[in-house]
């Protein structure tokens, strides 16, 4: 077989993701919460999960303020520039 | 030729996203700029922007960021419980 590379969903990250990524990662870990439990907690995907961490997901709003509900923070502390 | 029904998108309007879309309207309004202006400035498209200002656009962290830099309010301004 030929060694076809593997189509691998990696967009440049955007600054301002990779800020919400990591902020919903520190507040996530702050918590003692896993990415998994996180991700089951808002109903949003696990593997997508870890791309909004990782900064290369533009997720959306609905997204958001699921987010910000399981944190308990403001939708504004998780996307403040 | 048979009257087929377009079909049209018309989701149901979650609360948030009809908060959201008030709001981008009221602060547009009153800074005086045109819903087709708006959207040229953030390179939204029209119809897409039109949605987002009905409720019916559940639109990601980049335009809720672009929105707000274009408004000239934080991000957390637009989307506050």
């Amino acid at each position: 077989m030929l060694n076809v590379p593997r189509k691998v969903r990696q967009p440049a990250k955007h600054p301002a993701l990779k800020k919400l990524g990591s902020r919903v990662r520190q507040l996530r870990q702050a918590r003692g919460v896993s990415q998994e439990a996180l991700a089951d907690l808002t109903g949003i995907g696990r593997s997508y999960m870890s791309g909004i961490e990782r900064g290369v997901r533009n997720c959306s709003v609905l997204h958001v303020l699921k987010l910000a509900k399981a944190l308990s923070v403001q939708p504004g502390d998780l996307l403040s520039n």
